[in-house]
């Protein structure tokens, strides 16, 4: 690793910019673990596109594929791009169903451009006049997300308790909305009074508990009387097990992340309370959102249509400059984003 | 407590003896948390049925009654009779829904007598050339148990994978059995060579390991290369664990039961694994069998069914002699019995 951060980067668009997998994380995300790299812009070949990325997305999951711990992806290895979802743009086209100036999202890595036939390196199109921060965020990974893990896992009913950990995050504050959209009571989780000021005051949650001040039991029990239906959880660690020990008869318990887990060395205790599961008659299950790309086409026109109605919200914090992108993920374990988190590149 | 165990207490008819709950276990089960009585026998009243019983089952769920931990069955007080399922015989009737001589089954306590009137204290009339250990077992709580949990809560399709944890158990038995019965593959844990030899020699079991000698870790990977579609649980602790990390795509974890813990005192640690329920889009889920009761019926007729073709068989440590309830129940936790453990009172 050669690169210091904060050296200048903006050489336009004549390279192709790159961050790879430098070593694999012990504790705690360091700046040491990504290595910077300047290629030459790759030519698309026949059939293939070339597309620019405008906005890289950073998300809790990068961490466990840093480290190849979670089996649920291809391996990355060190020396690799740097895997990340982004958007971008269709700047060279030889392939007839895509057309130059296209906006386009996938899993295009931490670099500028990327290439694709349309199959081995998916993307979505989106039209051009979709914000790129609502197709990367609501409409992203992270929506889609919250969409199918709330909708299909947690299976809300109108007047279901909620509660969702990570409230503030990306995927969080998607669920939570959809959960009120649904007739649910809603009650996040954050890590500041300015999270918890947003999800109340613009997102429509019912209450919002800042676990960093606030005695997390204590609230839920007086927000919680008769119990929580549906735990939405990314998170893990003290808090599922607050939640589990106040589950409802028939509760869901989703399993959507781990965030306190996620820069751990060495394994981390279970949730004690599991067994409430028997008690309550209740469910904890896991999913991975890309089991559900068949049907992120339906997922979009619903949530665009919940956004074009007003219901449904984001917040994206954008930080600025593609170098920034390790410092970003760094970031994001401390908690610094309120909503969708992403750097944009250009 | 003054009742010695070991006294004679084959009073014949006159008396209703009772083991009543004398203290909340610390740690295991001791005989001085019982305390004996005798009481004359109960009269019934109007539109009542004076019910004998001749058998009592002995249930790893009768621990956390004693401590009043599981909130799922009404509390259970100091100088309560031992709650207790048993069967027996209808002596007299004032009911004429129900005849002198039928056999029935229910929660009549640990007791010689008690008094119904068919809805506050319910009860199931099985014919009476029915094999009293057999309506005890499998076609009682424990079996319905099996039925329910093993189709509804873990869903067995022919060619899964199903380990299950407590197999030679009244439970476990079953449920294995009617696994094979689905077309799957099954796999049993248990405490003595005898009860391996018996889950695979007698029930059909496709193997069996003696979690005691063998090294369940490995013997599972040997067993199950692609992993386990369903792992049934019975005891919970480090057995649940190496099951989770050893869980197939889409499995299910059937939470029946965790005998591991029933005996413990103070918190026990959680499944430290449970986060491969993300990778591997899995779930677990707890259930209660009393929630079925309106399907018995339909159970125990398919199931009847599966035992008349020789599908489905038991084994029953049957205990005689009224005084050795408490004592009975120490060796449950002791992993004494093999299949279903009861005493006969007679």
């Amino acid at each position: 690793m050669n690169f210091t951060f904060g050296d200048a980067i903006e050489m336009g668009d004549a390279v192709n910019r790159q961050f790879l997998l430098a070593a694999r994380p012990q504790g705690v995300v360091k700046e040491t673990d990504f290595e910077y790299r300047e290629l030459s812009v790759p030519t698309p070949g026949e059939g293939e596109v070339l597309i620019k990325t405008s906005h890289i997305s950073l998300d809790p999951s990068m961490r466990g594929q840093m480290e190849n711990r979670a089996d649920y992806v291809a391996p990355l290895e060190l020396g690799d791009v740097m895997r990340a979802g982004g958007i971008g743009t269709i700047v060279a086209s030889n392939h007839s169903d895509y057309a130059e100036g296209a906006q386009v999202s996938g899993s295009f890595g931490m670099q500028d451009y990327a290439v694709s036939d349309g199959n081995t390196l998916p993307f979505r199109v989106f039209a051009n006049d979709v914000d790129p921060t609502v197709a990367l965020g609501m409409l992203g990974g992270t929506g889609m997300t919250a969409y199918f893990g709330l909708l299909d896992i947690g299976e809300p009913k109108a007047g279901d308790v909620v509660v969702i950990s990570g409230a503030a995050g990306a995927t969080g504050s998607v669920a939570g909305q959809i959960a009120k959209i649904k007739g649910c009571t809603v009650f996040g989780l954050a890590g500041s009074d300015d999270k918890c000021v947003w999800l109340t005051g613009t997102l429509g949650f019912d209450s919002a508990i800042n676990y960093k001040t606030q005695d997390v039991a204590a609230e839920l029990d007086r927000l919680c009387p008769k119990g929580i239906d549906i735990y939405f959880d990314n998170v893990g660690g003290e808090i599922l097990d607050i939640c589990l020990a106040r589950i409802a008869m028939n509760a869901r318990i989703v399993i959507c992340g781990g965030i306190s887990r996620y820069n751990a060395t060495g394994p981390l205790p279970g949730p004690k309370n599991y067994f409430n599961l028997v008690f309550r008659r209740a469910r904890m299950e896991g999913f991975i959102v890309i089991d559900y790309a068949q049907r992120f086409a339906e997922a979009t026109r619903v949530m665009q249509g919940w956004i074009d109605a007003g219901q449904l919200k984001q917040q994206a914090t954008v930080i600025d400059g593609f170098g920034e992108l390790p410092r970003a993920l760094i970031k994001l374990f401390e908690g610094y984003n309120t909503g969708k988190l992403m750097v944009r590149t250009t």
